[in-house]
This record gives structure tokens, sequence and C-alpha cells, in this order.
């Protein structure tokens, strides 16, 4: 499992003095950046090679400014073209569990534009 | 169904090109606002009614800087204390779906912070 | 004058229950691109031609969630390869003045990466 | 000088391939936040005491995706209700200057809801 640590910024919080939801977005698309990082993936926009397909947020518990989040990665599910990651956001002083979300994700060939076969050396490091 | 306009904004992009994934979420939750104050809803930060539970998007095609979108919403299901909606985001031009996409709602009492029984007023609108 | 409409979205808020001064950048960058259209620039990111060398902004009084905001821009100065544009930022109702701010804006030829000298036709449609 | 390292998010990046205008600022106030509890300021949202006045930025040169930043903090003025703290921002690797920012910030008693004189503490916090 993947962990990442975030600290709310400010400006991610919104009017009712929680995290605004779309800030959770951010923080699911920075740990997928960093567990991408961890296979071997040197996140160059040139060299891209993953397209979010999907991603979902259940808002479970309220979060909010400044505090430490852990966001939890891993891999649930992996086709042929596409894999899914799971996340938890948790409080990282106290462990409470803040939300849970996924992403599909979807191999992508930017040349020929369009989805391919997950290379084997992919599927070994998303299969650890 | 509720129709709200969006111009994707500069800063909504991301390097790829394309809208950033987390911007559809600020679509989204600027047409529930929307959605919420044709159901006679104020939209006061003091007498928010409102609490996401849930929301989800998938990415169909991609969007672009300076696009108009078209944000569909309408209600899909109506429990006892939540509801869900429903979203499409297509170009207003083309017709094209763009994203696709829902929110759970609960409906919930601040004063004792807790989720409340949606009041029939709300359910009549909602049901429309 | 330029002016344009802003909408204040429930994101563009945080947990003082304000807008966040980050949000005021975004509005002034609207504007920008709304203003530069009726120039007849097509806002096409192949075809750029302006790049933002600095920005400021003042925050006077406080905006707020839903507030309808009137941003007002106009030409300041025109340099040789740069211009200047001031905004004023007013509650569309009440013409509150919520904030001021400008932006120096240089001409430029991206297929060359340099500043290159303002063209006749920008110079005119600027200086009206 | 305060430091602090920014890790640079893709939703923070825009179209142009580049850091978006608009994420410069959200670095600042993040750079603001943390020199503030250098200072013994707990950042509670209850207890707040720093209202921003007005902040610029000059982008001097690019700054990409997943680039790490340090963001550099000093105090340039101390007034008597309000004191300046300028920023540079720079490449963490080759030191490459980035952005160049200030921040006017008023210390600001929010029961009373108007500016107040610094007080001692603060002041020599301040001073060092």
């Amino acid at each position: 499992m993947h962990e990442l640590q975030i600290n709310v910024r400010f400006g991610e919080t919104d009017a009712l003095g929680h995290i605004n939801n779309t800030s959770y977005f951010i923080y699911l698309e920075e740990a997928r950046v960093k567990y991408f990082e961890t296979l071997g993936y040197s996140m160059d926009v040139k060299k891209w090679h993953f397209i979010l397909a999907s991603t979902k947020c259940d808002f479970l518990s309220q979060g909010y400014f400044n505090q430490i989040l852990t966001v939890k990665t891993w891999v649930s599910r992996i086709g042929s073209k596409s894999f899914q990651l799971d996340h938890e956001i948790v409080c990282s002083r106290t462990n409470d569990l803040i939300a849970r979300g996924h992403a599909i994700v979807v191999y992508f060939d930017f040349d020929k534009q369009e989805s391919a076969v997950i290379p084997d050396l992919l599927r070994e490091g998303l299969s650890e």
C-alpha cells in the first residue's frame, strides 16, 4: 500500500469551515502521481501513460485546515487495459477515516491516441 | 431537468491541455447550488441544509479551455434523509457527452449537527 | 472599459467565510481572457500571444459566496512589448469596491519563444 | 528567512504546460501560514489574527509540474498595524529564480472586527 501525507492548505477549505469536496480530488490525484512514481514512471507530461476514466469520493467525516492527512492508495483490480486504485484518506494523528475513494485509470498510448494493453512490467508493479 | 452553462476557465485546464479532472467537481458543485436555488433555498452559509456524502465523475471525452459546457442535473432517487442527483456534462455546441456524474446529498440539521428527514416541501420540489 | 460579471462559487471561499485571496486571481485571469476576445484574439492555446509578467491585487473589503461581482478592466499603459491592465472588482448590486488589481502582460512570440513588439492592430485595440 | 518546499501538483498547471499564475498565490499563502506558525500562531480559524491586504507576484521564469520549489519568505517592513512579507520562489534543485512576490498583512482583531496595533511579542518575532 502506498501512503502520502498531505497538509490541508487554507485555500482548500470553504465557507462551511471544512475541506471543500473538490479538494479531496486534488489529494487523490497527488496520491496517484506519487504512486506512479514508485512504479518507475517519471510523470513527464510528454511521456504520459495514464488517463483517468472515473473517480469517486465518499465523504465520511469532515476534514479541516492545517490537518495532516494520510492518503492510502492500493490496486484493487487489474484489467487488460485499465486498473482500479482504491483510496482511503485518514487523519494522520488519530487515524480516523475522513474519506474513501477510487479511480479507474486507463493505460494510454498518446502517440496513437488510444488505450493500450498494460505492459508486463507495469502489470508486475501493479500486482505487488 | 436543471441546466447550467459553464465557460471553462484557463486555470481549470492542466498541462495535458484539457480540463483537469478536479475541475469537473467544481462544475458539479456549481450545478447543485443553482439547482437548490430553484427549489427556494437561499444558499446562505448560515442556513445550510445540504451535505455532500459522495460524488463521482466518469470522464468520457476531453473538455477544453473556453469551451461552453452544459451541466444537466436531475433527481434520480429520493430517500428518507438523502437523495441522489445525476449529472451529465455536454458540449453546449455539439451536444457531445463529456462527463457523467452523480452526487448523494444528505439533508442536514446544522443546529443539531445531524442528518434530518427531508421536509415535505423539499420532497415535492425534488419530485418535480 | 471592459466589464465581466462573475458569480462567486462555493469552492472559491475559505474557512474564514469569505472569498479566498487566490480566487481573485482566477477572476482577473477570466477578465483578461474575455477582454482579449473583444480585441479579436481567439484564445486558442496553440496561437497564444500573451504572457503574464506580473499581477497584483489589493483586498479592500470582503467578498462572499454567491455574490455577483463585476470585474472592470482597462488599459492603463502601453509599452513597446508589454502593456498594463488595471482592474476593479465591485459588488454588482451595491457597486461597493471589493478589490483593485493590475496585470502586466507581455506580447509573446511562442514560435521564437521571446517577447515581441506589439503589432499595430493590437496597439489600436488596446488604445480604444 | 523562512523557507518552505513545495512540490508542484498536476492540477496547479494549465494548458500552456506550466504552473498557472493563480497557483503561485497558493504557494505564497502556504508559505505565510508556515511562517506564522514559527512565530507561535496556531493557525486556528477561530483565533485568526492576520488579514491579507494586498499581494503581488512577478513571474520571472516558468515553473512546471512536479518541480520542487522553495518559497523564501522574510519581513521587509513592520508598521504600526501591518507588515510586509517578501517572497522569492526558486527551483530547489537549480536555485533559478521563478517568481518574486510580496504580501501586506494587517494585524486584525476579529472580535472587534478592526485592525489592531501589532503586539510586542509579534513585533519581536517579526523583527528576528
